[in-house]
């Protein structure tokens, strides 16, 4: 096998698994080719939602007699336990597979070893195949879970170029356009749970669902997550069956994370205090900043913590993306901190 | 004379003009090359500050004799009245210039008429080339103020991406970084003037010169104009003598417009309430937002105009340019109005 052939099929791998994104959790959304003995594609899959195959037995089923003496292309360590499907690694002994490459070796203890596994019945094992567009694409959240204990967390905000989210009187449809608004859509279908605070909830009523531009839902909807105390009605929006709903009667915003003790992407949407908190409480991993070519010179700033006094305790930020979309631009920014 | 040739020299004359940008107030910066009969170029010259000679007379002096049967590439079309300097048309005439390319036809009516006076006395006369190059670049300004009567004015913000210019205490220093900063110095080091508010005197004591990133002055320094009813002080170091001042003692931005009846392109820096008040009265042809990956949650917000109560009264722009400098980002806004 080539490695040019052996690279391609880990670009596809990654492109699948980029499909995959927010329904596997708790699992991480893995991609996976199988090449027959010729190195043609023969089969290609992704990790089902929890209790469902996993990618390789995807690609496997998929590749059928075909994968016998094949090789296993996979984003991620094949996995050598038995969870609610059978580990990974017979299923690809089974099928006789003789060579496999993987992206990035599993740091989860109770899941790792599926390369030595593999080996030790006579597998070639190849890691590290496209590891960095691997760890950086699709798996980011997960392995950032695995890695710190909680889920990764994105804060947004859709302002005016002078940081405004409404006008004094409140109005705030439309400030960006429907290019940047479709992006967010897109961005909230393939995350686990949407933050807001009581306070938006009552004031601006939003239903929080992932919706196509005419209106229809997307196929994966993220849980709708209302922090602090005040009641959330009867008659909310997020209430309303469309996709699940906590309401977490803290102000803390680790309170939310400990309230999803699963999830491995969450977005912080706001209001204002609620993004101030996060960010003071160092739970802010990635900002997406849609800003549009308006200025409004009053309202309401997107972006309140009372903790900061003085310049030095800003929260700096460096410039990790930015795009255009429309007339507005999305500035995506990450921590200096390194995780 | 081939098409490339005449383009290729035209490019070379805006490329001189922008170097004139700043220095020839009230007259345009324009950039002229002079090629001999063969094709050849055999001089470039650019205008000169007031009094001084304009670009068709600097590239004649370079080119001496190869001028004789030659052709002129000149941004703007020459003029044809008796100013501070004799008509332009009259030098290409006695140089014994046979062909005349020019960009942009001049729309002031004591200067225009030299297409036909050239056109009269047998020189074969070409305009239009590279019209729009020309007319967006450093005409652009001057065209403006034909046009308009007033000068095009550039309001600056320099905020965190949430929209603030300072801390709760004021600490404002620095927002954004190195090379945001040495871009606005050379920005300010190509305009008329830059104006500020009173308080930002009062506040800050910025000394609005234009500077090299070591400090030193940059060649052309703007005047700086202090707006407000407040006594601006006489230790105030926009007083310094480093460049002009004029202090408006006014609250409207038009008494700005009437204090600078040569100005070209003038800057308007702040603070919030001052450009506020410039967008208020429709007096804002540009924004340059420079943004920095930064969040505060608190402090000053980078613009004031309480005139705003409802999203449908917001200054909607579009944007014009995006520039990454660092870490930073430069937005540049235009308004949706056409002038």
């Amino acid at each position: 096998m080539t490695d040019t052939a052996i690279v391609a099929a880990m670009r596809r791998a990654i492109a699948e698994s980029e499909a995959a994104q927010g329904f596997t959790t708790p699992n991480p959304p893995v991609g996976a080719v199988v090449l027959d003995a010729d190195g043609e594609i023969a089969g290609v899959g992704r990790t089902q939602p929890p209790g469902g195959p996993h990618a390789e037995v995807m690609a496997l089923r998929a590749a059928g007699e075909r994968a016998r003496g094949g090789t296993a292309v996979v984003t991620l360590e094949p996995c050598d336990h038995t969870g609610r499907t059978g580990p990974c690694t017979q299923a690809l002994l089974s099928a006789g597979i003789a060579d496999v490459h993987f992206a990035v070796a599993d740091p989860n203890p109770d899941a790792a070893g599926g390369a030595q596994t593999l080996r030790a019945a006579g597998v070639d094992v190849h890691p590290g195949v496209l590891e960095s567009e691997a760890r950086s694409g699709p798996l980011k959240y997960w392995l950032f879970r695995q890695k710190t204990g909680r889920p990764f967390v994105t804060a947004k905000i859709a302002a005016t170029a002078d940081g405004r989210i409404a006008a004094p009187d409140g109005s705030s449809q439309w400030i960006t356009g429907p290019q940047a608004r479709e992006h967010a859509h897109e961005v909230r279908g393939r995350l686990d749970a949407i933050v807001v605070g009581t306070g938006t909830v009552l004031v601006d009523d939003p239903s929080l669902t992932a919706r196509r531009p005419d209106g229809r839902l997307l196929d994966h909807q993220p849980t709708r997550v209302v922090l602090g105390l005040r009641e959330v009605p009867a008659a909310a929006r997020v209430r309303d069956g469309s996709a699940p709903f906590v309401h977490v009667a803290s102000r803390d915003p680790r309170a939310v994370v400990d309230a999803l003790p699963d999830a491995l992407h969450v977005l912080v949407e706001g209001g204002p205090e609620v993004i101030g908190a996060f960010l003071a409480a160092g739970l802010v991993d990635e900002i997406h900043a849609y800003l549009a070519p308006t200025i409004l010179g009053a309202g309401r700033a997107a972006v309140s913590d009372e903790s900061v006094a003085t310049l030095a305790q800003a929260h700096r930020f460096r410039r990790s993306g930015l795009l255009e979309l429309g007339e507005d631009i999305l500035l995506i920014l990450e921590p200096r901190r390194s995780v």
